[in-house]
């Protein structure tokens, strides 16, 4: 809080408060949460400017914007919580448009009653986030709804970056050919989910693999500029992805079961609960589409890189005017792997 | 739709389906639900890139961002509906930057069960008010929560737009003597909606003011690029405006209540609920500060505007210490204008 502003009669209450409605009346009390908690864990020059819409400046060249919803439940979970899923999905679909991440901003709608002890560590798991990442929350907004009208919080992010010159990321740009990669094992960010907000407890510790994904992206630009789809496989899992892929850029796509992975603990949680690891949302895997001959040298970097130590060339895409999805399986048969048709995992991310 | 892509078995039911979980799941009901209804409304060439992120070029300069969230209740009512609203709003938000607003994202949290008739009037009703003030919709993202664990529909907006040259907006900009301008009157929103949630009827129609301010304010920049405060009187009313910007300018401000515009029936409903325009949510009016000098050519301006047809000078800004907002009264006293404590009107935008 800057020297020169009066303060409040009060503190916010951090331990022991909750929200109340006039929390987001626009008022003296929303003023106080601004500044004494999102303000200060956000601190950058653009936030500091206080106006509704921060301004910055921008060299010529083309910029690539992204919004997400995060309304995931429960909202602390191994691996994140809320706040850092919202911060890292963001950066990742703007990433998965080939573009560097350098702002974002958020949409706080919160439930009255909430308890500010948990916003003010979701606050914090959201600034820890950015700052690693290296981008700035620059601009908010904050509403607050009646007990039982909400659900505790939901944070909308919306992300912007630019992208550098002579990059053509797209869904409708895989070709006949072309090799399907794959950053990382399958499932870990629905299965530790699943597994907290259902109270299970397995042997080996499920993490979400929530994570951000941009630098890894950048390197694999810079040593394959001709990579021509990215995807972060979030909600749907990997099928989804495919599928999308399938559909714009008019292909079939053949992956191979044997090469996918999947870690042993998510396989085993998976089994026992009737999921397919296939259809679970990631948070911090994405798949890249690319000429076959840059193939290997692409993997290589995935490989050398934290987020891409298992990497895989998983498959390739075909000419099929049915845009199948198809999976030659460990056994040696062929299924489709179709979109899930409804709602396999609500509320996880 | 393209006619390449596949089509989905049966079209979406917008007269009597509702929202289900699936619709939120990334798979292929949320495709559906894309393509069907938000693709063919917000129809524009980066949107329908189909990436998670849209991008786009830029010129070298500024830019600003805004993101706002909007659980306004009821959904409907007299002079708009959320969705106008949300795209009211986000543009406002980025025009009081100074900026012209050129891209909006959309986030959607919706209730299991919402009547998708609904949300189809509501997504028409954002086309149709992008649309109408040129901007576009170029990202968006949407979310299913369970019945019961939210309120039909959230929807948050960001907001992108370029900043001319030259122009230096800030809520710190205030001096002492500067003129202190209103568009409009006050309290049309918020009495508006809150009419409509109590099922009050008067005999003088209430109609929200929910409109862009976008041109008004590129018309004022334009005849006076020496505006140094602009701020729409949204939630907390004129009134909070008044405190925020005294607070961050370090000065006082008085106002005169004779000259400040409020409608007759406004004033009238206002009356029979209790409630002080100076502190009711507006949707189409800001505030602006200039230099004295300015005053009588900016105002000009903004009457022969569509939106500024009723604007006043309304007071001027004081050497202040104590940063106080006092208002000179009709009956020629003097009493302070402070900050809304708690919360006046709850979801009002």
């Amino acid at each position: 809080m800057e020297a020169g502003r009066k303060a409040f009669p009060r503190p916010l209450d951090l331990k022991g408060g909750r929200v109340e409605l006039g929390h987001g009346a626009g008022g003296r009390a929303m003023t106080q949460l601004i500044e004494e908690l999102f303000e200060r864990r956000f601190a950058n020059p653009l936030l500091a400017q206080r106006h509704d819409a921060a301004s910055f400046p921008v060299a010529a060249g083309r910029m690539a914007v992204s919004t997400d919803g995060f309304v995931i439940s429960p909202l602390f979970f191994p691996g994140g919580d809320i706040g850092s899923l919202a911060v890292h999905g963001t950066i990742n679909d703007v990433a998965m448009a080939g573009a560097r991440p350098l702002y974002l901003t958020a949409g706080l709608i919160l439930e009255e009653g909430f308890p500010l002890a948990d916003l003010a560590r979701i606050i914090a798991s959201m600034a820890d986030a950015a700052a690693a990442a290296g981008v700035s929350i620059v601009a908010g907004d904050t509403k607050v709804v009646e007990r039982g009208k909400g659900d505790g919080i939901f944070i909308t992010t919306t992300g912007i970056g630019v992208v550098p010159d002579g990059i053509e990321i797209g869904a409708d740009r895989a070709r006949p050919g072309d090799a399907v990669l794959l950053s990382g094992t399958l499932g870990d960010h629905g299965v530790a989910v699943l597994s907290e907000r259902e109270g299970l407890r397995f042997e080996t510790e499920l993490r979400s693999d929530s994570a951000p994904l941009h630098t890894l992206v950048a390197e694999m630009l810079a040593a394959a500029p001709e990579i021509r789809v990215l995807r972060d496989a979030t909600r749907g899992g990997f099928a989804a992805v495919l599928n999308e892929i399938a559909r714009e850029s008019g292909v079939g796509i053949t992956v191979r079961e044997a090469a996918i992975p999947v870690g042993a603990a998510v396989r085993g949680a998976c089994e026992l609960l009737g999921l397919d690891p296939l259809y679970v949302a990631n948070e911090g895997k994405l798949v890249a589409f690319c000429p076959e001959p840059a193939a290997a040298r692409l993997l290589a970097v995935m490989r050398a890189h934290p987020q891409g130590g298992d990497a895989a060339i998983v498959g390739s895409c075909t000419d099929d005017p049915h845009r199948f999805v198809q999976m030659r399986t460990a056994l040696g048969g062929t299924r489709i792997i179709d979109w899930i048709a409804g709602e396999q995992l609500p509320r996880i991310c």
